[in-house]
């Protein structure tokens, strides 16, 4: 069967680090486990800044992205691939107008984080997930993992993003 | 004579943690310094996330919000206020279309860090910066502080969020 890519299924893939929305991609044709990441790594929140990332239209999202020491290093010295151990980390919020700023501001045009909305990364491990390009995906919502469909969306959309290892996300000074 | 508080003095004051544009503050009453810091702290990139943040309009701009361990430590306890040694860094990036991202997407509706615009400064020190609230501010373009008519706009406008001791940014999750 035909495999359909509706330009809807990769309109989070690059919002921070991953996104993966949808089922269309479940016919993805690959033999990895389709649940890459069942644990939300450890000690996360307090990694170093990779970047930040907005997405308009549905997706509506704010991103912080960060990445542990393996990936922060491999980013400043613009080493490619990244080595295995490296994990990026995006945290998503709403993208929210700011009624306290735009008070201050004297009109609309101020945006923070609202509710988060969920938790993704990518983990890198060649040999284990060998057949998504060294990439473990992973995504949490309210600390749960996201289902087999949803995952199969992931490395698709990633697979786009060969000339930077599957990452979209560039290393802001 | 009477102190002109225009709406455009205030646009990129809550961008981040602290922008200061515009001269009309310039008769701000106070007696601090008005270069309150001539150095950019060390280190800062690796401090850890406290938030993102975008302005529209003529601001156009993207920010990541850090935190030096005393700052991270404040905001996590939600101590107010700030203790002393507590820095706030907010990076503002333009707030660019990615085309790389909107080419995947399919549309047009993913933005990403652009240039660096500059990099601004919170320093409490309840002594040393007592007539500005316990703030010292900071401004660096290209690394360079920014001048007396510019950082005078910095503390009228922060001395508006009295309700989380002059700072605009909260933690995001």
């Amino acid at each position: 069967m035909k495999k359909i890519v509706l330009p809807v299924i990769t309109f989070a893939a690059v919002a921070g680090v991953v996104t993966c929305i949808g089922t269309a991609f479940g016919e993805a044709n690959h033999d990895a486990k389709t649940i890459f990441v069942e644990k939300i790594p450890p000690g996360y929140r307090d990694w170093r800044l990779i970047s930040v990332a907005h997405e308009e239209g549905n997706l509506n999202s704010f991103a912080a992205v960060l990445g542990n020491d393996i990936a922060i290093k491999a980013y400043r010295e613009g080493k490619l691939p990244f080595p295995d151990g490296a994990i990026i980390a995006a945290l998503h919020y709403s993208h929210t107008p700011s009624e306290e700023n735009n008070k201050v501001f004297g009109r609309s045009q101020s945006f923070v984080p609202g509710a988060p909305t969920n938790i993704q990364f990518m983990v890198k491990d060649s040999k284990k997930y060998a057949a998504t390009g060294g990439w473990g995906f992973a995504h949490f919502k309210d600390g749960k993992p996201g289902d087999e469909a949803l995952m199969n969306t992931c490395f698709p959309c990633h697979d786009q993003a060969k000339g930077s290892d599957l990452v979209f996300t560039r290393y802001a000074p």
